[in-house]
């Protein structure tokens, strides 16, 4: 369970509790349900957008400037909100931890996390102009290649192996979309 | 706001109501915050998963059973739930919602419908056994062609540009990856 969204112990809708859990008539799956309201709480996987910033073969991380996590490297790349496109909840990401503007340019990366029930969309970016200070989510940014990245000090790790997947295409100059999990998935090359 | 998903009115930590709205610190965007425990709800955009199951140029649709959109036409997909990855989640809709075994092959959307707050993760995919009958969000399922879908009885319209595209593109024999909303975005043909 991700600590930031803990189940639910009172109904949002009455305030009652407890809760119970119960497979609705229709579904497939056990949802928990207010007995005093019949309100149906549906808690689904929850959207993570970033991208993967690439000038000359150098890419920018983002130092961990919040928990959990702080000091170590990352991606730029958060949670999704309301009222916005992956891409355009992307290149916000980017620019809170980082500062710069970018072009979300193609998904590289959708990435399922069954355990934190969390799906990253990643995407190549091209930076447009790096505009102000990274916020408060990041120490700092700096940009890394293949040799010189801290791959001992990646936070996620769905992100280290988006990395190293990275930098292994980049010898082949022939990037893909990969779909998949931690342990399986495919890379698709469309032609 | 969708209707399966109303704002929270009681704290679902500690039932206080009412909750009251502020950006948090570090934060950017609005939050429903409860000022008794001080719990914070992040409410996320959602996932809905699934197929176009490809038979000859044939695709297969579902006959809408379940409200909204009772007797209108869709492909199979649903809200992805925890423990599953993207591909899992669109393999069991259509199981539930057609009653075939698939193998998910490749992305062919990643569709942002910001006014509902939802993202179509649409996989081509490939029948492997028709094994049972559709379950009770399905009337029946049917096999189309461009010439002879329903057009004007698709349900979604997120869902009927994606048709439209696929059965366009399949003139040319050659499918990509979209990404984008209804009013914007790009196919990637990744070479």
């Amino acid at each position: 369970m991700n600590p930031r969204h803990p189940a639910a112990r009172h109904c949002p809708q009455c305030g009652h509790a407890p809760l119970e859990q119960c497979v609705p008539p229709g579904d497939t799956h056990l949802r928990l349900r207010c007995p005093a309201c019949a309100h149906l709480i549906y808690d689904n996987p929850r959207v993570i957008a970033g991208a993967i910033i690439d000038e000359g073969g150098r890419i920018a991380l983002c130092q961990r400037g919040i928990p959990p996590g702080v000091g170590r490297w990352t991606l730029p790349a958060g949670f999704m909100e309301h009222g916005e496109s992956v891409e355009e909840a992307a290149a916000r990401e980017v620019m809170e931890e980082t500062g710069m503007r970018v072009e979300i340019r193609s998904p590289y990366s959708i990435f399922s996390v069954p355990p934190t029930n969390e799906i990253y969309l990643i995407y190549r970016a091209t930076l447009v102009a790096h505009e102000t200070e990274p916020g408060p989510e990041s120490l700092q940014v700096q940009w890394f290649g293949a040799n010189d990245l801290p791959w001992q000090e990646i936070f996620y790790p769905a992100i280290g192996q988006i990395l190293t997947r990275y930098f292994d295409e980049g010898l082949t100059g022939r990037h893909g979309v990969y779909s998949g999990s931690m342990e399986s998935g495919h890379i698709h090359f469309i032609s």
